[in-house]
């Protein structure tokens, strides 16, 4: 029961019990911290908030991942870390299907216990790999029938000179061309969100994400009824906010995400 | 005036004074001239029906299909053959702008006299070239406010080894990721489909396309008034014909095509 009286909005009256955050772009870019974001993490967990990091991050396998956040002062739990490889490996073994990888490289290591064929054809964010003859191979499994899981849908991310191309730029590539409707893993997929707030322990409401993708983050996050916010760092642009759902919050940085949730926003 | 009676619909009643063919898949395959083809063409030129070649073919430039034609006994006149590159390169210079070419390397000769930078990014099925690299320099053009020309949006088309990924993928992918929406320059554009009519010197109703692509030719046909007819060679997959918008006709190659329109279809 939340007590909200009538004509007040519900979510003034509900006690944030977990907070979800996107890393990249909001608490490191690439492999530097960004300023304040450590201390905004130890402030969450002085305060007992139990947190899930969720990254459509498809460059660097779990391991990677966790190892570069300790270097960075950002040190996160296993079981605190969401990526969407391990949802596609759970979602292969279920159904028995061999997988064709269009993944980087460095993100093998996330699928080796999984059999190769052309049951199923997995789109990651292969990077250097996006080659005609690759892309085209996983086409011609797509035309056949093969069904599409894709680890994000991202349109670009923040590279170390520039705005780059992300996974999703190809997702549409292969949908175009094959007529085949690609199965998102990443954000904004419910499913990913929802595991999420099951490590958490707390209904969607309860809980607030913080992101710099409008789309992946924010607005898939909302959609589920999570409260959500904008940074701006990593990929933000100003024209951003334009595309930003209703009930969506706009705040300067990681630590500013921290001081609204720690004032229950 | 076409003499139609109330009731009867117009086509039947409209004579046909030009045919407009579309290449690979439907004349020939790659180098090989499909069977009856050269016929059909001989057929209608004794007829004294003015003919126009348009092909979104970019992997070619005009010098080598002419050549290629002529090789396999369907000699076309270089007044016959319309391209998009011809399009684009005449867009370029009216509006003074450099161009960041994203092209097959054989299909550079058409556009030696393009100046190269970066106002415009023209994209054509660029093959190989298709690099993750390649692609992200286009994109960060685009984000940046240069205009997308594609010389084609076609889907696959048919490889010596099977259906291949076409230029279509990778505007899907740049016009994703970028937010851009891609001018389109080869057919079904309708300023293409005009050029060709414009050759013919006749009227939509007038004129007849035959093609293997449900979307680029037949249905971008139709959608000018212009007859059209699905051949079921080259890239045609029995899916295609429930893609068919109303009007199009399937037949089974060039020759029956050819039947049909000696014989006013």
């Amino acid at each position: 029961m939340t007590g909200a009286r009538p004509g007040e909005p519900l979510e003034v009256m509900t006690r944030i019990r977990g907070v979800i955050f996107d890393l990249d772009g909001v608490l490191h870019v690439r492999d530097a911290a960004l300023p304040g974001a450590a201390e905004a993490i130890a402030r969450l967990r002085r305060a007992g908030l139990p947190m899930r990091f969720v990254t459509n991050t498809t460059r660097r396998p779990r391991r990677a991942i966790l190892e570069a956040l300790d270097g960075m002062g950002l040190a996160v739990a296993p079981e605190e870390l969401l990526t969407p490889a391990g949802a596609v490996c759970l979602r292969l073994k279920e159904r028995r299907e061999r997988a064709h990888l269009l993944i980087h490289p460095a993100l093998a290591e996330d699928f080796h216990d999984v059999e190769q064929g052309g049951d199923a054809v997995v789109l990651g964010d292969a990077g250097d790999e996006f080659r005609y003859s690759a892309l085209n191979a996983a086409f011609r499994l797509l035309i056949g029938g093969a069904p599409l899981y894709a680890l994000a849908a991202n349109r670009y991310f923040k590279d170390a000179d520039g705005l780059s191309l992300d996974c999703g730029a190809f997702v549409a590539a292969l949908e175009y061309a094959s007529g085949a409707k690609a199965e998102l893993f990443g954000k904004p997929a419910p499913a990913f969100f929802q595991s999420a707030l099951d490590g958490l322990g707390c209904a969607a409401q309860e809980a607030v994400m913080a992101g710099d993708d409008v789309e992946a983050d924010v607005n898939g996050a909302l959609a589920l009824g999570i409260r959500a916010m904008l940074v701006r760092t990593g990929k933000y642009r100003e024209s951003d906010e334009a595309r930003l759902a209703p009930g969506g919050m706009v705040v300067d940085h990681a630590g500013d995400a921290v001081d609204r949730i720690l004032h229950e926003l």
